[in-house]
């Protein structure tokens, strides 16, 4: 039924083989070429946890390294945010990541924080879902009011207003938990920025982790 | 350094057992209740080689099979379209319908048709660049052009002229590409429309499938 | 009192002769340049009924007589969702076509589906409401909650949910009937592609047909 | 090939009689409730010179006659803008309402100078692409030029820079056409919004005009 | 805290001294060339009335007096609107003036209007907020109702409707006030792309004006 | 000329005495509660250098301290991007901020550093215009492409590419520098969404600097 007998078409090529997708992406993290300055000793110590703990320094930290003044600033905001105590798990605040990362179409923070999600939730499906329409998924009230929020204030900022506010009252957050929304929505529309700035990649490794 | 001393916050909650959020997607294809009616022989048969070729029956033909004349009529417009001879490699049409689902941010097409695109180019990550932004990705001219004009097309189908066709042609693509271009990119800004309109899940083994 | 006293503006100019807007458009159907290939004995049949019954053959049809495959998988598609059987009556499908195609400013479709619109209805005005602004025509609740899910699936499919089905069961609407709603407003999202994609003209016919 | 099979449709429903969609336009003009106030000498004079020459006063008068100062200010300016001497003829400065009012998709300004753009063009068919979509016209370069202009200015006021000013120069605008152009979509956009802010409605007898 | 130790930064640049971001707007009022004609006796009335009343003839007069008849209209359409007993205070009719300048970020209209919200209120940071955004100012709902009407017009006046004039209504705005609040919203969607066509630039004074 | 004579209207009423707009700022700063933590030694010696040198702790400060170990990610990241070393001005940086606070209309970042770039310029109203529309400034090149880049990535991060790098370098900016351009866009796409959504209300000594 689907045969097509259009005589004028030329066959179907077949796929020539491509470069795979991640080539070169763990080597050349950015499109800006920023000369290396040695790490502080902090820095290079906190580098080192990162491989004990992960297996590898995540590109966005080493993009940073030139820098030690500011790869110091980006990790303390960072590890305050997405790891200290907070009303919010871990989850949900890598859900945010996602899903703001996603109305950005940040292809560094999608993959890393996709890869976050999937590992922190145990299910693979939920990192595609919030990676692709968080709309589409089963969320509880919570969350779905926590990513509505996160995602008018990505979107319209200037909209976002008490009864926004109030929706998340609503659903049992406390204002401390509306300060930790908004600033971890807030930090992911600053890195998807600086990832796109500067083309970063993402480490190959994330694709494959928590499938 | 990212240690809150905030003594208000509660301690963050251990991630709860989740529904998985594939969860009755291979039962409850969409949120309609459509009664069934008995398949004709042509789509019985048709069903029946899906189920040999894939190993199960896509969640779209499923929805669709209340009403053989118009599962008939979509399944022919699509074989033609992905399947059928083309001066497209199918691997560039499925990236068509990437590109195009994730404009619309389509749940069910970045699905099944990501898994498509890493399967027909075995490059995971490839399935992931275009789902999440086709610009991130290394393409060729021919690639890139090919999926600037699908999203334009899907984005702002009033501004594509001439010279969005002559685009196509100074990468060498023929007229007749073209058409198929279009066709393809105006298949999927249907089937996206039609996937949100009665929210249908896509077949759960999608997720895994050429990681 | 308008008159103006500016002795720089040169004398208003009368219009030139003008090149007919239409000119061209029942025999350069596309921009591009397709080699056509016989019809498909079926085809041939269809094209032979369209002249007897409307007087021509719809420029769309003509445009994808190149294929008779996917010329007859349009056909069937078309035929289908605009002819068959269903809740909705023909009226209310064309001014789904009509409100989805000026969303999506499709020349093509707005002449040949107003035509429509203008003829199923007997009310040349509504015609010409639904192609400006359907919000501005006196429609009934059922009308209007039916072009308002329809223009919200065109605009952004991606936040279509259970909300917006509610509303169309609240106004009467069955499943069936949401499934039919949503399938002629994505088959028009294809079509207004398709059309803008090739450049697609009217047949000259249609403009003055049940003004 | 178009027959549904599926017995749970209902039979169309044959197109009830419906309320014309121009009913009341000719006598209740606004959403508003407006006393009248009479006439001044100056205006009823005014209003019978278009009963003379139009055969009706256009609504957009009625609408204003409730206050005689806003009637005066409102048709001097319009006076001024579309029928005093300007490098712009008549069709062109019609032609720049008209596009406008389809950016803005305004019921009123479209069906009113769409019947302008009919007449003075005697071609049907231009007033119906203006108003559906000015790119899918075969405009001359100064046609394209003057309505990119003008529907730029409409949809991004904040966008346009000397840059586009040096487009209009290139295909021979004059400064003061400049002028005339900006002048006259801008009134477009007013008009357009008090049309939209009062529910306006169009004289009925422009709808058959110049087909 | 904040010291950078990249030794390849060089050193912050001293400001250089800046031709004043003014410098120019008093004398050449736009970027077009528009040979002026001799005022009209009421129109050099009105210019004399002006600067004994404001110290100064605004920029946007002086613009339109290359033609007496257009300088007439502009004038007296300007001062029936902002200046004639209205339901509307001054003050009210200038929020409108800014908010809608705001939206559409022109320059001319928020430096001279934002002046006036200033003085007629008293209030500096008042004009501030509204040319900034007004949803984060303190209003009263009447005045918050008014200025979501006129953003939501200039915004997208396809979507006014009869509940966006009852929300007028129920804040206790009269039809006749609804009026006025759209024919003001219009006018400065007029005035502002008149501006950004022409790239006109304000008085310098007004910059200083009621701080 | 602008009398109105419509009797129906009533007298303009004589602006109220409103609360100041302002009102409350330097006290509630913002719509959250929370409670307050003693600041760490090291944060209480920056709010008191932030006394001495400003006369004032910013609110954006004040804000923060309800958790030190947020307040100090959050200042060392600050005065890292807007007060060391870097190729781009102390002014240019503050242009940026402005120029993507505009775009995301931010009240409290548009006058905190609004006023900055007002101070850091001596030239008023060059704050005025980067707030209002930094297109209508008069701008050196270099400031022009530094400013099309930072607001670009504010609105479409997703569209940000090699061309658009290439586009800085042209000017003269290092790849140092686009990190820097990158990396201020970006806290303030940060910094305006926490500022919405937690309300933050700006010093009102803000609004009276550098006038």
């Amino acid at each position: 039924m689907a045969k097509s007998s259009n005589k004028t078409v030329t066959r179907s090529r077949a796929p020539k083989p491509r470069i795979p997708a991640t080539e070169g992406d763990d080597t050349t993290i950015t499109a800006l070429t920023l000369p290396p300055e040695p790490l502080s000793p902090e820095m290079a110590a906190y580098f080192k946890k990162c491989e004990e703990k992960l297996g590898f320094v995540p590109n966005v930290l080493q993009a940073y390294a030139f820098d030690s003044a500011k790869l110091s600033a980006f990790a303390a905001m960072y590890n305050d945010l997405m790891l200290a105590l907070s009303g919010l798990s871990k989850l949900e605040r890598e859900m945010i990541a996602v899903a703001v990362s996603s109305h950005n179409r940040c292809y560094y923070c999608l993959v890393a924080h996709g890869a976050a999600v999937r590992a922190l939730s145990g299910d693979p499906a939920l990192g595609e879902l919030i990676a692709m329409n968080y709309r589409a998924a089963r969320l509880s009230p919570r969350e779905r009011a926590m990513l509505d929020f996160a995602v008018k204030l990505s979107a319209e900022p200037w909209r976002v207003e008490e009864e926004d506010r109030a929706a998340l009252r609503r659903v049992g957050f406390s204002d401390r938990d509306i300060w930790d929304i908004g600033a971890v929505a807030g930090f992911f529309n600053m890195s998807n920025r600086i990832a796109s700035a500067t083309d970063m990649r993402p480490n190959s490794v994330y694709h494959g982790q928590a499938r």
